[in-house]
This record gives C-alpha cells, sequence and structure tokens, in this order.
C-alpha cells in the first residue's frame, strides 16, 4: 500500500489527532477509516496490529498509535 | 512555527516511530530533537504538553503522543 490509514473512533481525541495528522501527511496520503462506524474494518485494523485508537498505519505497515483514545475492544461494545 | 518537532530519547521504539515520521511528514518538514542527549530542550518540551516520548508536537502546537517509550521522568533519569 502506498497511502497511510489513520483509524479513529469518532471520540474527540481522535478527531482532533486526525486534524492534525491529515495537516501534516497531506490529505491526499491518508485514508481516514472511522471504525467506530465503520465496524466492518476492525478486524484488518487489528491484523494491521492496531491495539488502540486514534492509530496511523504507515505505508511500510508500521503502526503508530497517537494517545490513547478507545481501547479496540471499547469500539467493538 | 511552521516546523514539527519530534522528541525522542533514542529507544529503539522512538527510533523506529522517527524514521516513520520522516517518511510521512517529510524531513524538511520536522526537526529531530533527542532529548536523551539534548537535555536542555528538556523544558521546552514540557512546556509544549510533552508528557512521553516518542512525541510530534504539530506546528498548531497540539503534541501527538505516539505510542509510549519513555516517560520523561525517566529520560530526565
Amino acid at each position: 500500500m502506498s497511502k497511510s490509514i489513520f483509524y479513529h473512533a469518532g471520540c474527540s481525541v481522535c478527531v482532533s489527532a486526525e486534524h492534525d495528522i491529515v495537516n501534516l501527511v497531506g490529505k491526499d496520503n491518508v485514508e481516514v477509516v472511522n471504525i467506530g462506524e465503520a465496524t466492518n474494518r476492525i478486524p484488518e485494523a487489528e491484523q494491521a496490529g492496531v491495539k488502540s485508537v486514534p492509530a496511523l498505519v504507515a505505508p511500510n505497515g508500521n503502526v503508530l498509535h497517537i494517545n490513547f483514545g478507545a481501547s479496540m475492544e471499547d469500539v467493538k461494545g
């Protein structure tokens, strides 16, 4: 993959981080996924190594966990 | 300020995150500070709101804490 993927769950911490990340990386370089809404993408995020959101999966596959908003378990409800 | 500042302490988590951040944001857009060595910059980092490293201070002043490497207290020793 050539784009980064930013996973979040719609919380205020996530939204704030989203704006910062999009500004820093450029909106054309990052796909934003709200896994609070798009729950069908949770397995993909977990497989990528996302342990909490917000998180940014870099093009090289590394996962950068940003702050600590909500655990994956919380998002699953 | 127009550049982001990436603070780290030389740990392996930090160095890995550093490479990702520099790749994503672009090396001309981020100043990398190893506060494990440049301890004189710790007060500045704390004032910016850095609670742990690695952390990225965005140009708008927001602090993005990335993963959790070492607490500021640990770096101060």
